[in-house]
Formats: C-alpha cells, sequence, structure tokens
C-alpha cells in the first residue's frame, strides 16, 4: 500500500482527536480541547506541539481574554499548509477537485472516460492531477480517489466497480506510480460518509448513517467515531438488504432488494411499464410525478415507502445518532419524501424513530471532495488498520 | 453510576487489550503480546507491570526455551484473582452465578421472582447475591445484571423491561446500595455478547454479530472491538426490523416485523391457528413438526426464512466476519437451521454470503455468565463511555 512508504510525524490517535476538534470548534484553547476529549492539559500541549511545528495548526492571535493573568491562545487548523486532489470515477468521466486542509474546494475539473480500461483510465486520471495540480494555491500532498463498487480499503484494492467492469484493480498503487503521491481509494459512498464526519453533518455525533439515493441505495455507517468497513469492504449495501418476501429480481441477482422498489430504475421501470413508453427518461418520469400523473406518483411513493423501511432497518439495528439523506436522488425529494418519512415512522422501534433524519442536497464536485477528505483522514489516521475495519 | 465511585488501576485501554491478549493466548510472550497488539516492547512492558503487580497476570514459570540467552517468561491471567456475580433478570426467576477471571463458572443459584416491584426485586437479587458471594472461591469485587429490553448502558439504567413493566429503574445504584459493590446492568444479548467477545467466539474476529432466537429475536453487535449501544442503547433490534410491506401487528406496535413470524409466539400462533387448539405449547408444536405436521412444518420453515432474511439484512448493511446464531430457540434448529440457511445464501449481497455463520447452543447459566463477563469488561475498560456508545 502507497502509504505505507509515506509515514507522517502527524499520523497518530490523538493528534487526528485533536485536529479534529480545532477543525470543526476552532479557534478553540488548549484547555477546552482537552475538555472536549477528555484528556490531561499535558497530553494535550505534547501533541500539539509536533502539529504547530509542522504547519497544521496555528496560534490565534486574536483570540479570547487572558484568564488568570495568562494568555489564552486559540488554536486553529492552516487551511492552506497543503492540498488534497479528490478524484470521482464514474462510467464516462472523472470529477476531481483540489482541496485545502479544511475541505473546501479550491479549484475543480472533470474529464471525459472514453476507454474505461484500467491504463486508459490511470492515464486519465494522472492527466487531471497533474491540470489539478498546476490549478491548486499551493502543494498537493495526497490523493484520495473515490469509485461504486466493492472497494476493499485495507488491501486499497477496488475488488469490483461493475459500471467499469474492474476486478481487484490497485489503482492506488498505479496512480501513485505516475503522480508520485501517496494515493488512497475508498468506496463513494464511504468517501462522503468521511467528508460528512469531519467536515459535515457528522462532525457533532458518534454515530450516523449517509444514506444516499439515486441509480442505488448506499449507505455509509460511522459507529463509535470509526467508518465501518466490514469484514471484506461490503458494510453498508442498504440497497441490497431484503425488505419484501419475493419481488422482481434485483441487478445484484436476488430478490426482494430496496433496489428493486426504490432505485431510479425502478421507479423508471414502473412508469414505463404504466405509460407504454419503453424510452421515458427519468427527468420525463418527475415531470410526471408532478403532474399529479397516478402511475408516476405511485411510482415515487412506492420508492419512498421502500426507503423509509430501509431508514427504519438502520436505525432499528444500529441506532444512529442520525441519518443524512443524500445523493441525486433528492433532486425529487417532493415526491417521495413524505413517503418515506411516514414509512420510516411506521417502521421504527420504539425511541429509534427519534433519530435525526436529515436530507443534504449535493452541491457539485460533492463526491469528488469526499475523496479528498479521505486523503486528509489518511494523513492523519494513517492507512486502515487490517484488523480494526 | 456507581462504577464511577471505584475506578481501578486497571482501567485503560492498553491494560484491557493486554488482558483480553494473554486470555485469549496465554501463557503468551510480552514480545508475542507486542505483536499481536502492534505496539512497542518497552509500551506492553510499562503497560504489563501494574497488571503484575495488581495480580491479574503472573508469570508463567513453565514457560518456553530462552531466547538470546535471556529466558521467555510468558503471561498469564489468574483466573483466580477475583470473583464476579452475574444476575440474570426474568419476570418469574432469577438466575446468578460466580464467575472467575477467565468468566468459568464457579457457583450457580436461582431465585423465584413472585412481586416484580422494584423493591422486591432488589431484595430477591440482594439475597441471591449474598448466597453466591459466600459459595464464591475468593473474593467477589464486582455484579453484572443482564435485562431483557432496553438498557441505557450510559445512563445505567433500565429505560424499558416489558416483562417486569418497569420504566426508568436505575437497578445498578440500587443494589449497589444494598451489596457495597460496583454493579453495572446492560441488555441481556449484549451480555452473552460481551461474552463472546471476550470468551468465546468473538475472540478472533474484530466484528461480529450475536443473534438470539426465542422468545424474541435479538441481536449484539461488536464493531472495531466495541459493543455497539447505539444512541439510546436501542441497536440490534433485530426482532424488529420490517422484512414484509405488511404482515401480522406485532407486539411493538409496528408490522412487517421479523418477530411476526421468526419468534416462539409466532410460530405458536399458526400452529394454533391450523390446529384449532388454542393451548397447543411449544413442545407440542416442535412434536408435531417432528413428526412431519405439514402446517407445524410450514411454521417453523416460515420462522427460518424470516430469521434467513434478517441474517442477511445483517451481512448486507455490517459485513460482520462472523454471525453467532443463539438463544434457546435452537433447541429446534433441526426444523429451521435449513431454511434460515438457504433464505440467508439466497439474500446475503455478493460476497457478504461468505459470512460465517454458526451455532452455538446456550449451556445453563448461560445468560448470568453474560452479565458477569460484562462485570470483567468494567474491571478493565471502565464505564462505557458515554461519547463513544
Ligand atoms: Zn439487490
Ligand atoms: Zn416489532
Amino acid at each position: 500500500m502507497m502509504l505505507l512508504a509515506t509515514p507522517t510525524a502527524v499520523a497518530d490517535a490523538t493528534a487526528a482527536s485533536i485536529f479534529v476538534t480545532v477543525l470543526a470548534r476552532g479557534p478553540i484553547a488548549r484547555s477546552e480541547i482537552a475538555t472536549a476529549l477528555g484528556l490531561s492539559a499535558g497530553t494535550i500541549s505534547r501533541a500539539v506541539r509536533p502539529l504547530l511545528d509542522s504547519g497544521y495548526l496555528v496560534e490565534d492571535g486574536a483570540g479570547g481574554p487572558p484568564r488568570l493573568g495568562r494568555p489564552v491562545v486559540p488554536l486553529r487548523v492552516v487551511a492552506d499548509r497543503e492540498f488534497m486532489v479528490g478524484v470521482k470515477l464514474t462510467a464516462d468521466h472523472v470529477c476531481g477537485v483540489v482541496v485545502d486542509l479544511l475541505a473546501q474546494v479550491r479549484a475543480s475539473r472533470e474529464a471525459a472516460v472514453t476507454d474505461t480500461s484500467v491504463p486508459a483510465v490511470v492515464a486519465t486520471v494522472t492527466d487531471l492531477v497533474e491540470q489539478l495540480r498546476a490549478d491548486a494555491p499551493g502543494p498537493v500532498t495526497r490523493i484520495g480517489i473515490g469509485v461504486g463498487g466493492h472497494v476493499d480499503s485495507a488491501a486499497q484494492l477496488i475488488r469490483f466497480a461493475p459500471f467499469l467492469n474492474w476486478r481487484d484493480v490497485p489503482l492506488p498503487e498505479l496512480v501513485s506510480a505516475t503522480t508520485g503521491l501517496p494515493v488512497v481509494v475508498e468506496n463513494d459512498v464511504n468517501s462522503l460518509t468521511a467528508a460528512e464526519q469531519w467536515f459535515g453533518a457528522g462532525v457533532d455525533v458518534p454515530s450516523f448513517a449517509v444514506v444516499t439515493i439515486g441509480a442505488g441505495i448506499g449507505c455509509g455507517l460511522v459507529i463509535a467515531g470509526s467508518l465501518v468497513h466490514g469484514a471484506v469492504g461490503l458494510a453498508g449495501e442498504l440497497g441490497h438488504i431484503p425488505i419484501s418476501a419475493d419481488g422482481p429480481r434485483c441487478r445484484c441477482g436476488n430478490t426482494g432488494c430496496v433496489e428493486t422498489v426504490a432505485s431510479e430504475e425502478a421507479i423508471l421501470r414502473r412508469v414505463r411499464a404504466a405509460s407504454g413508453r419503453d424510452d421515458l427518461d427519468l427527468a420525463t418520469a418527475v415531470a410526471l410525478g408532478r403532474a399529479g400523473d397516478r402511475d408516476a406518483v405511485g411510482a415515487f411513493t412506492a420508492a419512498g415507502d421502500a426507503l423509509g423501511r430501509a431508514l427504519a432497518v438502520v436505525a432499528n439495528l444500529i441506532n444512529p445518532h442520525r441519518i443524512v439523506l443524500s445523493g441525486e436522488g433528492l433532486a425529487a425529494s417532493d415526491l417521495f419524501e413524505s413517503a418515506a418519512r411516514a414509512s420510516f415512522a411506521t417502521h421504527a422501534f420504539g425511541q429509534a424513530v427519534e433519530c435525526d433524519l436529515i436530507t443534504r442536497p449535493l452541491p457539485d464536485h460533492t463526491w469528488a471532495r469526499g475523496a479528498a477528505a479521505v486523503a486528509i483522514q489518511h494523513l492523519f489516521l494513517g492507512p486502515t488498520p487490517t484488523n480494526g475495519r
């Protein structure tokens, strides 16, 4: 794994906790960090020192009033200390961003993918990265790549990317060889979850789920502060949990999966069958739904109902503090969100219904930014431990 | 919380890791512990010292051959260093055990519960504990109590125990006041999971689920080495995840829950309806099933099918290394296990089907021993952190 070749002095659990605390709450005094993390002032001061020395944190002169005669010098993250490139791969294009250490997008680019062979995609990604490095306000030190499908985070292998038809591709190794930078690959939904964990809706809670809706239904889980990968990297396959005893066959080969009702394809299949228009597209289905067409409304309502049951499964089994709904599918949330919330309320167990269920529409570049967030996490946490996943 | 009043020198993450490693693999040399935990030899030696000084570990004279002229002195746990009492509460009786630090049952007792008021149960538990302390081969230092229902582990409150009709009962505080010992309460399925984690089928894997079948369907989850409690202590309500779009109303008030098909009550309801015998009991239903009665076979098969889908939900959402099936219901596993395995295989997503699915019938006192295992964990880990659950 490429990351092992580039250890950093700051890859340490305490340093990571401090960085995240300053990210979320800075400018913040050492004493407040100590309180927040339940660690001694001495431990914090010792751990802060290398973060200051290496320029990740800085003492913020414009701090609060002195206490007990000793000035309180709050700390903040130096956003421009270094930059990360995040890349999202899809079947037909590659989207890339440069972010700073606050995960703020500072530049973005896209490139078409016309050849999905591994060497061709590596070449396209490499070109995009080089352009983004030229765009960046300062040195780019790491690359994160997000991809849909089965990613083995511990082995840093793309086990299976259905839309590229890739199996067991060591993409980080290949892109690291062409760019000379450490590269980390992560499942795309997990990347989005990592961005929410450190920079978004997950900052203030120890456990949460991100559920993405669109072409598929995905799920990222953070439990006790850690992203859950599962035994072989397959955690979060919420689109393929069984929610009905039978039903149409899913693209995964099983029956009764959430995606057989709640995916865009399932909605389209239903509206097409009812209308007899085999070429009807999603925009038309949405327009029909908004115009009150009974079949389109029924398809979106059924999708919302299935989604709500899937959310109830997450709440009843994991009981996270928060569930964040995201993904391209939210663009039509007016057609399914109330059905989803009603179904969730019907199937959530007892107090689990109190789970904070929020929607987070995706701004542009969100997926690529998520991949960059994974690179930032790896800077501070090091590679995913093989045994802890 | 009572445990806060009795900090121990050994309640420390590194000490706990060392203790668990020696438990699972002892006698074991310091160098092997260092390798297993990925820590330096110096860190291990420093952390082992207080465990030796306080008598939890001992150097095992009968160790391996000397290496490089320096004798290798393996360590092992001193089982009789101190003892724990574990208590399982049910609606009509209390079961208690004394265990040593290897969670070996050294004595056991039961007492009937005729009055389920809080003071009466506290008195019954107190009597039982005092008898068990007299039975114990040495000093009892902690008590663990397991109870079915909603336990808030962080607050150490029984939020809701349906079979006792208790709400918000601070049982640890009450039993600590009568016995003078630190007391910890945990959900019963989580207690069983804690016992598997340190002393059973979970020792060699970072993530696993325990699924219990019987009157209800329960689930305990260990992810990245930690028991998952959820935001309000409701994680693991596998019996109440929706697996069908409709169906009979569940005792929880919702519809489509796993328990509406897979619980003993659901099986009985179905066999009673088919046979017209309203007083038919579970033993008779099992006998009918084994005799090939079509309705009884159908009821158990449907239960197995629903259970298999629930297991697939766990595998697809969490992707644990192992799922351990346990609980009183396993006594009739010949009637449903093959249906459960078939349904699991049908609904598990891709490689998630390779999840190690094992059955662990319950020896006597297993539930009470689980509660004692929680007390052992608290000795080394301290109370459940409020933010980490
Ligand atoms: Zn599927
Ligand atoms: Zn239920």
